[in-house]
């Protein structure tokens, strides 16, 4: 069976048969986040029905951003649209980085991912079109602890993020569940 | 309590009583996805451990990146980058791009979001700076389906994605968990 059939039968189960805690009050989750809060993180695998749960966070309770590395690549990039989205339209009043340890954007780099470019014969032009900005993406990023830090900053220096909004900054261990504070907001 | 806190003093209570279902193998998974997939999604509060067991993706099993509207912003924003590395370094084969319907972006516009900005105090320098780029963000996104498949279109044309890479859309009702395929990338 394909990945996609494979899903599409689990989904027709879930459908079928929806889980016993899964109530009419579920069904009628408002699209604003109760805990009133932002999360960005990563798309690691060991974070998806992991770091939600760890950190007490519920279905309909906190906006969920995910990119490789939990980074901001720009200065009005996708998670910052989607902060502003936040901010000025479904009440989030609070906004938190969370980094993990052994995340692997530590590993990756610019030379490592154009050379598997290559070889999957992606053309030399469009390398070459985006080969700067993938350097200073891949290879700035060396460790987490410091990732979550530098994004703080960025979200924090943005203009268009109001500066009565908390952003925190934790680290994540995607094996035990463990959350320690890199930034707190508040002070 | 402050948001910080409580997420805090939960996280300390799942690390003292990880679930029961929490195994050795759990804490030994790899950061490679099992089923060599990615889903680009939503940020949606009502998706939040919900749409992963509605297709029968557990921990260890997909990459999940997540934005506001599941969109692609340009032709090397950070889902782009994102999916480079799930290709590249981490044995991604397919990519399931996946709408919901009540998307709140169909109602977003770049007008609504200005209006709470000036609001709040963000600096008109600041909001002159990116106001040609939320206007193509914002007001381009009307339907959650359309937006689908204008993202899979996007990535499938985007020239550092390999050809054989099978790309699809579907479709989520954040209430009942079901999905409709919008787009098959097999065929």
């Amino acid at each position: 069976m394909t990945i996609l059939d494979t899903m599409l039968a689990a989904n027709a189960e879930f459908c079928a048969h929806p889980p016993a805690d899964y109530t009419l009050e579920d069904l009628k989750k408002s699209k604003l986040p109760q805990k009133q809060v932002a999360l960005i993180t990563c798309m690691d695998t060991r974070l998806v029905n992991f770091l939600e749960p760890a950190l007490g966070i519920g279905r309909g309770e906190a906006k969920v951003i995910k990119t490789a590395g939990n980074g901001i690549t720009g200065v009005f990039d996708g998670t910052i649209r989607s902060l502003l989205v936040c901010i000025y339209e479904l009440g989030v009043k609070e906004i938190i980085v969370i980094g993990h340890h052994e995340c692997g954007m530590a590993n990756t780099t610019s030379e490592s991912l154009i050379k598997s470019m290559v070889e999957r014969g992606i053309s030399k032009e469009a390398i070459h079109m985006i080969k700067k900005e993938l350097t200073e993406w891949a290879d700035e990023f060396h460790h987490p602890e410091q990732n979550v830090i530098d994004t703080v900053e960025r979200i924090r220096l943005n203009p268009l993020i109001p500066a009565d909004v908390p952003i925190h900054g934790l680290i994540f261990h995607p094996r035990t569940g463990k959350v320690d504070v890199v930034m707190n907001g508040y002070t």
